[in-house]
């Protein structure tokens, strides 16, 4: 674009009838307005009818000035200059402020320094505009003072139910209404519609991945940056979003999350509409982490733990802009696999393999053909071809579609698979293959997806329907995560319903409970432990190991006393009478010695020993955003070395508690010799399950660590369990 | 290019003085000309004075057309087209056949039908044609007759002294002497010399990352696929380039290594010269590797084996073309860091955290400024800025290039930083900007790169000799990686040179050895072993376990007996006379129960038991690629879970040995708790040391596990050795 077109002089622009009809912008194309199946209070921020833009300027390159041309260009709606020293800009009558614009304004873009805003604010409010989006910098991001003015800014909107976006904002996109209200530059950059919005904390980023979208040939209709966050959160923009119905694919970008219940429930939402959410979240590193707190002042949670709330909400993590992109390209072809099953057709031998290697990496298969199909390809591809997949059709791509044609249909046919990628559309292949593989893509429902690394050709196919990305490698991840997020999402359809809001306040002193006291939290819901006696005395020690039959283990219970082993408070293996006896007074005098002073005694607990197993840790812990997460890890001397441990946003259901347990050890811990058989796991599973029960029972149970959990021929056994509890627990 | 531009007709082309002076054609720039330092014999190949094209068409259609049209426009030297039917081909005159070519040939490139080209071999090897380029297919990859017929003309070329590329190969180009001999289509592709080389066993992934590399601005001088490397193979072609000055980085695609020795002594002298080389090699998969033994016939090795030998090489194996093509621009620009320490600038909040991120994953770190450095930036970034790394100029970056241009300096020049990279060339700040970075770029030698996402502002850049990348993630990867190969580098020049040619001759029947065998060899090489004693009767035990002191292992040692645990052969932690004598009995019972017929007796061991430690499993084994590999694991119950473990080429120095084991378990093995010592960790290296030191003078030996390796406080000990050994191996 160089400039606004001609347009002859008015005095101002009235609303059309809404959506409006916009004629002689060739830049932007339209596929759907606009009509939100439920409206929420977004709406007359990124769907306005009226527009007003205070700081209004003649001049393009003020952001006044830019954001006015634009609007002029492609938004049908009123648009209303506001300048206080000018009659017109831009050759439409200019308003000297909000108050004074004749008709409704659903919306005022305020392009004005800091300082005026909290009047300009004040003046919008007072004329019942509906959102403010303020680009303005100068607020929270900028010390005390910025924070303040914020805040009076929040006061200001919320009195009138005025909703306010930024500020320190580049601003929003809604190419389906021609709302292009940043003041970046866009230049260049063909703007096509298209079922993918983004929502991003960050401006540069949202308007990199917008551009990079359009100029690959993915059509992107809304770009949402959320600036400071004084109001409208990124989570409230998810939601928004994934109600309209032009949107399938919702691309975010997040360095933390103010309002976790807001986004988990546009997640869950998104989820039961299925419609994908791809989420960048930056801030894993201890430097990120720092700088992402300076600037967007949101609680840091660990990186592992968003990692587990993503997943119990369906939301694919993706690493950056590429992945972003390219994945974003796969999925908002709307198709889903039914299974993992990948045909790779391809006549080079290099691309083959190399998308082979991924498929594996991204845990797809990849079958010959068999039965009906493996005659089929031998009787069309040539002999020095290869029907194994990657199915090779050798240089016939070239010379023969009508073969190809074929082939294509047949593979994509078959029972045998779940989804098909192509590599190989070199642009001195020629149009005639990009021809037959869009009429491939048509002719079935399934996942089809080319490789094509030459930006071109793939906007080429992008044109044609067919979804084309740049690189193999992120081409085949995408293709395995697709899989993932059908199983998921079918494995979260019957997850039980997160409670909303459920984090609890964090507690300034939280106390440690004694082991016996702890243990009741476990056999309250159920979780096995050993049977056990409290004692007082040797002999009743020696009574109590009859009892509980075979060898015991005697150790001491008590509030202070969290590392047991550590201070000879474990006696193991015992079976002799002498050996309690002596165990028990030992025990005595290490309690003597340990106890702190004014601190109760410790209790000698008798616990029948369990049968070997392999050693876990279970557990959980509250995290200050998104609340209690339970965890699952292999236990053993090495358990601080190995770090392998997995995570789920509590409650979990059975279902995602078995997801966790079989994803340890890379996913070889089930089923493996000396590992866990299935039975096995679906016990440790239920634990799980029943720590999510716990602290549903329980908030005032902060962290509990079952160390180990010991998983012998009969079952799962907590044989220790620490609990930390929050002021209002139990004595 | 749209075809040829219009030539005055002629009768053929003599080769002009080389290096020729090529005029008229824009799209091949040049920076300098190969004048090998080494003369190697791919040098006709590669850099021919004279070509003769045989099957040279008048049709641009066909290849023979295609190639000789792009050599009248950018190849300098002698030119002869060989057809046999006509008198002259795109004006220039032709032959009936090679014999006919008046003048010396260096180059005959083939694109005639495979069953012509034994005849052509022939002509050419009797003219003395220093190297034939065969396009043509049909050969080794199409089954046993073509497989015959490769080797026919292997046994010609080899017969003549006459270099043989391909068959099956798409073709070599050497921009520098305007060599671009290859079948693909290239229009639309800037050809711009550069001091990358790309060596490819897939010609379409060659010409595809050629182009990626060229359209995005990074200049590649060579481009030479292998084809069915029946004479020629990669390795040899990768020693090739990296003795022509003019290339600085090698880009290597690989599915299987024909000649390892070739390209391990190739990647030894690429590291003597600062040279690196950048690999995919492909078929990790089991689809994958099926797949490429398919079609490279090479023998396949286990995937982490063919890391080791990269790792061993100094060559940086890399995941794919987009990997390829982002870290050679990072390499190529010849700068190394001299340590791991980053500054990011940007005023982009999301950029600098997604890049803190990375450059965690990268194992690099961004430490703030500090001492004088810190004093200088707080005066020059204002205060709603950041002076914490990721440093935050603002929107200044836009309007004040004078603070901007002495903030890079400043920091680029500061002591506190080894390698600099700026985010956020958006098109939209200006080419002022990019001015700037220029500057900066040109006023230090660390590393300096920018990411610039939209492809016309990377291209101006690189065309500026700033490096730039497409993609964060990938800019920050290769600048680990670049800090890494320093530090690799340093290391391997360090390393004991490797003997050439050291794979043995798989054995057709490997034996195992007896465990007191096969400990002869640890103590041969001083690897720390238990005392211990053979002995025949119960009475013997009793006094060897009191000679040896402390308690003692007992088990059963013989060639026929490979799992001792789990035949009941093994009794631990004895110290008492009469279970000395009960374990000797039993033992001898079992010995007897399990002796295979005709097998010799199994010896029955007295060992002093260990002290406890950390259970390791040590190794080498022999892959038939690359030959002998040593290795390290975590031991214990879930080895074969938790698979960590590192593999190293044998022989490995101390230096690669403790690298090897600090990678275990993440890294965090050396240091932490229950971990090993850096004392501790030495020993186990020492090992890895030693036992290459066993498979050196003792070829014979295939396998040798020590399972375990305990450590303890007082170092390493091996209580159990396992040796396979070829049939020549001592009985």
């Amino acid at each position: 674009m160089n400039g606004p077109p001609p347009s002859r002089p008015r005095p101002s622009r009235r609303p059309a009838p809404f959506p409006a009809a916009h004629e002689g912008v060739t830049t932007v194309t339209r596929t759907a307005t606009e009509t939100p199946a439920r409206p929420t209070t977004l709406t007359p921020l990124v769907s306005p009818r009226s527009i007003a833009v205070v700081g209004a300027s003649d001049q393009p390159a003020r952001i006044g000035g830019r954001i006015l041309a634009r609007l002029k260009e492609t938004y049908g709606g009123g648009i209303f200059p506001v300048n206080s020293s000018r009659s017109t800009v831009q050759d439409l009558e200019a308003f000297p402020d909000i108050s004074a614009v004749p008709e409704p304004v659903d919306l005022a873009i305020v392009a004005a320094p800091g300082p005026a805003v909290p009047q300009i604010a004040r003046d919008a409010a007072a004329r019942g505009v509906g959102a403010l989006l303020v680009l303005s910098a100068g607020f929270g991001e900028v010390g005390e003072e910025g924070r303040r003015a914020q805040d009076e800014l929040v006061a200001i909107g919320s009195g009138a139910g005025m909703r306010i976006c930024g500020p320190n904002c580049i601003g929003i996109m809604n190419l389906t209404v021609g709302l292009r209200a940043v003041f970046s530059t866009i230049t260049g950059v063909p703007q096509e519609t298209g079922n993918v919005g983004i929502v991003s904390q960050s401006g540069g980023f949202g308007m990199g991945m917008f551009e990079t979208a359009q100029q690959s040939g993915l059509g992107v209709s809304y770009m949402l940056a959320t600036g400071n966050e004084a109001d409208v959160t990124c989570g409230e923009m998810v939601a928004h979003l994934v109600e309209q119905p032009d949107v399938q694919v919702v691309a975010l970008f997040m360095e933390g999350v103010r309002k976790p219940g807001t986004l988990m429930a546009a997640a869950r939402r998104a989820v039961e509409l299925g419609k994908p959410i791809l989420a960048v979240r930056t801030g894993r590193s201890k430097v990120g982490a720092r700088a992402a707190a300076s600037h967007t002042g949101a609680l840091s949670s660990a990186d592992d733990v968003v990692s587990a709330a993503f997943e119990a909400a369906g939301i694919i993590r993706v690493d950056g802009p590429a992945e972003l992109v390219e994945f974003a390209r796969v999925f908002s072809a709307g198709r889903r696999p039914r299974g993992r099953r990948l045909a790779v057709i391809t006549s080079s031998g290099g691309a083959g393999v190399l998308m082979a290697d991924a498929a594996e990496s991204a845990g797809l298969e990849m079958p010959r053909p068999a039965g009906a199909l493996e005659g089929e390809l031998t009787s069309l591809v040539p002999s020095f071809g290869s029907i194994a997949n990657p199915i090779d059709p050798t240089a016939q791509i070239v010379n023969d579609q009508s073969m190809l044609r074929e082939l294509f249909t047949k593979v994509a046919g078959a029972p045998d698979y779940d989804m098909v990628v192509v590599a190989g559309a070199a642009r001195g292949l020629g149009p005639q293959l990009r021809e037959t593989m869009q009429a491939a893509h048509e002719a079935t429902a399934k996942p089809f997806a080319v490789w094509a690394g030459q930006p071109d050709v793939a906007r080429d196919l992008m044109g044609r329907g067919v979804t084309a990305c740049h690189d193999p490698n992120l081409l085949i991840r995408a293709m395995g995560e697709l899989a993932r997020y059908q199983e998921s999402r079918e494995r979260l359809l019957q997850e039980p319903a997160r409670p909303e809001g459920g984090v609890p306040e964090p507690d300034a002193r939280p106390r440690p409970l004694a082991e016996h006291v702890s243990r009741r939290y476990l056999t309250e819901v159920g979780i096995p432990v050993p049977p056990e006696r409290i004692v007082t005395g040797a002999a009743e020690a020696v009574a109590a190991a009859g009892e509980l039959g075979g060898r015991v283990v005697m150790k001491l219970s008590a509030d202070w006393l969290a590392h047991k082993t550590e201070h000879g408070a474990v006696r193991i293996g015992l079976s002799d009478s002498e050996a309690i006896r002596v165990a028990f007074d030992q025990l005595s005098d290490v309690a003597e010695a340990l106890r702190p002073d004014g601190a109760s005694a410790a209790e000698i607990l008798v616990q029948r020993m369990a049968e070997p197993g392999l050693e876990l840790v279970c557990g959980l812990f509250t995290d200050p955003t998104f609340g209690p997460v339970v965890t699952v890890g292999l236990g053993g001397t090495l358990v601080e070395i190995t770090k392998d441990r997995r995570l789920g946003l509590a409650p979990v259901g059975q279902a995602e508690a078995e997801r966790l347990v079989g994803e340890l050890a890379g996913g070889r811990l089930v089923g493996a010799v000396r590992g866990l058989t299935r039975e096995q796991a679906a016990g440790v599973a239920g634990v799980l399950v029943k720590l999510g029960e716990i602290v549903r029972r329980h908030p005032e149970v902060r962290e509990l660590e079952l160390n180990p959990l010991i998983v012998g021929p009969s079952g799962a056994v907590a044989v220790d369990a620490l609990a930390v509890v929050a002021g209002d627990g139990p004595c």
